[in-house]
Parts: C-alpha cells; sequence; structure tokens
C-alpha cells in the first residue's frame, strides 16, 4: 500500500506532515524552462531522464516544453511512465532477463521503445523478444566512453553490433548510447572537459567504421546536467540526457560553474521537509528524516537558508543537526528543509510529491499531490 | 502503486526477477527460535524492533514465540503493522506535530499504544489528543544512555517528567526508554562492553530519584542484536529491542563476537538477488542493484559465497562487481546474492519479499510473497 500523502492540497505550507518530499514548483518551472531554451540555442534534441523524478506528469510537462520522449532505466519503471500517458522511452541501460524481455516487448507494442546492448549474444534474444510480441524495438549499442561502467569499447565492436541488430526484422539499429556517468560530478569545469572531449574522440572512434559500414546513427545519446553544455556544442552528440536539472542536488550544486558562463545555473527545486523532534542538547537538535528519508549517498542534505547549521550523523529514521557557534539553534518542533545530498534515490523513497506554489512566502500553499509512478520500481 | 511482485509463489529459485528482496525462510526461523531460547534463558522479555522488517506477519511470528509486541520508529509504521494484526506496539521515539498525535491517538483506541518523549511541553500535548481521541497511551521517558541522540539527561529530569505525566488521565508513565544505538556497531566485545556498563550507570542513576519519588517503571527498554546479551544480564533493563537479529546484514557480521560465547551467532537470513548484465570488461562485471535497490549508508554489500568478488562503485541502478585475480568471473546474466550492508533502509527500498524454503540447494523454491507493510511509513 502506498503511504498517506502528507498534506492536502490547498493547506498551508505549515501544515504539510513530515518528513515529506516538496517540490518548488515556481522553480521547477524555471528549471524546465532554462533547459528547454538552452537546447533550442544548441539546436539538437533533448530526452530528460526520467529516473530522477519518476513521475509521469513531469514527463509531460517536459514533453510539452519540446523534449522527444524519455529516459529510465528499468523495465518497471518504463511500465509506470507509460501507465501515465509516456509515448516515447529510452531504457538507456541494458535489460538481461527472460522475464523482463517478454515485459519490454509486450511495452514496445504500446509506445516507442528503445533500449541499449553490450552484449553479442542479446541481440537475438532481444529480436526473439520482440517478434514473439509482433513488437518493433529500436536498439542502441553502448559504448563505454569513460564511466567504466557498462558498454562495449569503442572503436569497430559497435558495427558488429549494428550488423547483427540489422538481421533481426523486428528490431532496429538507432545509434549509440554514450553517456559518460563519472564525469557529471567532477568539480572543475576544466576536469568536465577533459572527460568529455575524451569521451567525443570515443565516440568518433566508433563512428567512422560504423559509417564505412553504412550505418547511420539517428541517435547519438548521451549527457547529464553536469556536462551537457558540452557534448551539447560537440556537433557528435544529438539527444542530450540529463535529468537532475529539474531538481538541482546538493551534489550537482557543489560543481564549480563553467567560466565562459556555458553552464545554465538551476535552481534547487526539491525539498525534504523534517521536524526537529528532539532539542535537548544545547549544540544540536535531531530532526525526524534520516536513511529512510534521504540518500546520503553523496554526501548529507545541506540545511536550506539555516546558516551555521549542517545535517549529520544519520540514523534509520534520525538526523542529528549541529549548530555552530553563534548560529540560531531551532526551536523543537520547528521545521527544516533539506536540500537532498542526491536526489534520484531520494525521490525514490517517497510515494508522494508535495507541490508547494510561492513557495518560501507567507502564501506558500500545496497546490499538487502527485504521485511518485516509479517509486520502488526496480525490476 | 506498488511494485508487481518479482516471482511467483511455487516458483524456483532460479525464476525471481532481479533485483528482489529475498528471505532465507530456514535461516530467519532459526535467528527466531534462537532470539526466543535467549531471551527465555535470561527471563525478561523481547519487544523486537519492527523497524528492521515492517512486517505485520514477521511480528506475529515473533509474538507467537513469545515477544511481547514490536516496536517501531513511525506513527505510519505502526498504522501499517496494526492493519496487519499487530496489537501491542511501542513507538520507540519522539512523535511531533499535531496531525500525528492525533493519528497516534486514534490509533490507541484500537491497540496497545506506547511513546517516548524527551521534551516537556510534549506531554501535555499528548495528554490532550489522549483525551480527544477518549484513549489511553503509555508513556516511557528516554533518556541519553550514551548514543548523543535524543533523549533527556540521565538523572533527575526523568522524575520531573514521571510527574507531568502521571497528572494526565489519558497517559501512564511506563518507564524509561534507554537505547544506546551508537553502541551496537562498536567492533570488539570490550567496547560494547564498557559503552553499555556506562549506559546501566546511566539508567540507575536516573532510577534512583524515580523510585525516591515512588514512581515504579514497569518497562526499561533498550537494546539491540549488537549488545543485548549484555543489557539482557545486567539486572536493571527488562525489555529487549533487538530487531536486526532476524535478519543480519554484513555491518552486524563485521562485529568480533564475544568470546565469553554470549553472543550468539545469527545467520544471514535476507538478501538482494541480482543478475549480471554486463561483463565486457576482464576484471568485473556491472549487476543491475545500484543505490535504489541497496542501502550503502553502512559499507556495501557482501558478495555471498563468491570469493574474490567485491560489489563497489554503486550508480542508482548499477553495482560494479570486481573480479580478484584468480577469482572466477561470474557470466553475463548470472545471478549472485548480495548480504546488504545494513539491512532496515535497504528492506525499505522493497514492496515485496520473496521467501524461500531450501535457500542454497537445487530445490530452492519460492514458499512466501510476504509486502514490506510499512514500507515508505515515513511520517
Amino acid at each position: 500500500m502506498p503511504a498517506l500523502p502528507p498534506a492536502e492540497i490547498g493547506a498551508p505550507f505549515s501544515e504539510i506532515d513530515t518528513p515529506a518530499l516538496v517540490i518548488d514548483l515556481d522553480a521547477m518551472e524555471r528549471n524546465l524552462a532554462l533547459m528547454a531554451e538552452r537546447v533550442r540555442a544548441l539546436g539538437i534534441r533533448i530526452r530528460p531522464h526520467a529516473k530522477t523524478h519518476k513521475s509521469a506528469i513531469i514527463a509531460a510537462q517536459q514533453v510539452a516544453l519540446g523534449a522527444v520522449g524519455v529516459c529510465c532505466q528499468k523495465v518497471a519503471e518504463a511500465e509506470a511512465l507509460a501507465a501515465g500517458g509516456v509515448r516515447d522511452i529510452l531504457i538507456s541501460n541494458e535489460v538481461v532477463g527472460a522475464r523482463k524481455l517478454t515485459r519490454l516487448a509486450a511495452l514496445a507494442r504500446h509506445i516507442r521503445i528503445a533500449v541499449c546492448v553490450d552484449e553479442f549474444a542479446q541481440i537475438a534474444l532481444l529480436g526473439d523478444a520482440a517478434r514473439q510480441a509482433g513488437a518493433r524495438i529500436e536498439v542502441l549499442v553502448e559504448i563505454d566512453v569513460g564511466g567504466r561502467r557498462c558498454g562495449v569499447t569503442p572503436g569497430p565492436e559497435a558495427t558488429r553490433f549494428a550488423a547483427e541488430i540489422a538481421r533481426h526484422d523486428h528490431l532496429r539499429f538507432g545509434g549509440l548510447q554514450a553517456y559518460h556517468g563519472s564525469a557529471q560530478h567532477l568539480r572543475t569545469p576544466a576536469e568536465r572537459k577533459a572527460a568529455i572531449d575524451a569521451a567525443q574522440q570515443a565516440v568518433m572512434d566508433t563512428l567512422t567504421p560504423l559509417q564505412a559500414a553504412g550505418f547511420t546513427c539517428d541517435t547519438i545519446g548521451g549527457a547529464g546536467t553536469g556536462t551537457f553544455p558540452i557534448e551539447g556544442a560537440s556537433g557528435v552528440w544529438n539527444e542530450l540526457q540529463a535529468g537532475s536539472y529539474i531538481f538541482m542536488d546538493a551534489d550537482y550544486a557543489r560543481n564549480v560553474a563553467d567560466e565562459g558562463g556555458n553552464a545554465p545555473r538551476f535552481d534547487h527545486a526539491l525539498f525534504v521537509l523534517a521536524t526537529v523532534i528532539s532539542a535537548v542538547k544545547d549544540t544540536q537538535v535531531v530532526v525526524d528524516a534520516g536513511h529512510k528519508a534521504l540518500s546520503n549517498d553523496s554526501g548529507f542534505p545541506v540545511v536550506w537558508q539555516r546558516p551555521g547549521l549542517s545535517y549529520h550523523r544519520p540514523s534509520d529514521e534520525h538526523g542529528v543537526v549541529a549548530v555552530a557557534p553563534g548560529a540560531q539553534k531551532p526551536a523543537w518542533g520547528d521545521k527544516l528543509l533539506l536540500v537532498p545530498g542526491h536526489c534520484d534515490p531520494t525521490v525514490n523513497l517517497y510515494d508522494w510529491y508535495v507541490g508547494v506554489r510561492d513557495f518560501g512566502t507567507p502564501h506558500a500553499r500545496v497546490e499538487t499531490l502527485w504521485p511518485v509512478d516509479g517509486r520502488g520500481a526496480v525490476t
């Protein structure tokens, strides 16, 4: 059973129960508009990553602003988004296992589906699943452009994959998946530029033999919130997959912006609202949000607009907020806003988004309760 | 919407889709029986912590083996467990906020409810909520016995709280909550013993003035899987709150056992089953379980019974498994069992437990699909 929503639509901000996953709707809409403007200026496509928000209604807003569709990482996520009306999904990941291939092919009868491969034997399995379902699946060959995770070695190997994909009537070779995940959080613009330049070389080393063999890549996909201005200006990538820009987490905010001004500044639009449940000690308070309310894998959350307060020592359902000398200690029962260290796995902990209009003002009110459609969609 | 179960009851182990939260039912039942036997020998009560499993059916098994009820940390968790038939719940935590107090008092009309306080002003609010609901709530005073989290300072302060609780017709002073969380994972028996000895002194410093003022503590609660033999033998604590023993995570397994043999060895009974989705490189494979399938707050999971394989570099939906020189590299499509670093927040990521009988044998089959009743119950 999903948890009950922590607020009612129309309620004042003060009535939101905690912990709650709160969207500053105005900030999110600014982020959406800013990215749409940037992508228009670059003259290429965007297919935002829905693994960040897992929400069909947010995906619909991205599509309304020009996105060609969305990415996600799992078949179950794609099912949840499709059930909410999303019509064009790239699973930017490998999908392995008979049960998953059956579900993928079934979904491909109803919406446009693309998926990645990096294992030769997988192509025939995908082809069989699509044929049995009477569906058509687009396949991107993933290449490892530096993330040292999935993907074939850049170079001629991808041409062998493309040829095998082309042998299957129910598959279509769509191009390359060339995402450099670990480049996103390199702190300086120079480090990010160097990583993406190397990735670009890897893509070109792969494209040359593909083109020589007569293959066209409709899609060369990749890029995230940390690097998309670089891929976007490269002339090589033609479909950006940034996702986190919509919410901006504390870890992305630690990236040093590009001095050239190419990196737009997105606003923090996602918060975990927490309550001070214990204030016995002079130099700390305890809030009701721990590991089960915040994913701390990329650093602890930042306490929003409360200088001198720092979140640390989380346990399952508690977080300790240290009060620096001279800082104002929160009172027992006060609510604090926390900027998650990492939005994506934090969103996955909640059943509901609480969308707030006029966030941060005395008129702040709950305007939307949106389900996190793909919450827990791990398979 | 909850995710679909990753398997069917009766299916062979090989058909479980991944990632899946898998229980070795035989190991769990051994852990349950071993703890029941230990607690009987100690001659005190156990109220296992259900924040670990969040499951009404597992709570019912604990009660059937002698537990007086369960603990949990949140009102929403108590609601979920009560809906599944649990009749006696201590929320071993502070519950702050008008909406939560209303829900707590409403629940107390239907089952036996106890809760902790460490803020004097909270007592009147609790008393009002209970009176308005026509309910009766038992209240424990939490004292900080060394965890430096919630709890009043040990000593006479608790007597002032007890007297205030006694003034309210709809409240009942139940005793002390004296849990030392950070002692659980101290690695050596000597460190754990020293921490609990200090906690015991804190309890006694609190009990003396309480008894002098005529108050009786029906409950002196605390202890976890790492230290319960010490509290259990102390003659001070009379209700143990261990929870993790039922599953045993990788972090608890790193504790050095008590040389005196007082610490029973519980078995790993909870696993995340993952699939190798990429095997391009010689020295690593990639599995389909990352931060959204495993909580890595207390260290990475251990790859079960596969020497030379180590999980590292997780991202949202991927984990890299390094293959040491000489170790057997898993094949593409193979499934690996991972022992979570920390069970509690890992369980909270899943909608379903897949209970397996004859785990680890060729006859292994899915015997149960149990919902994680309190999954996402953060409020």
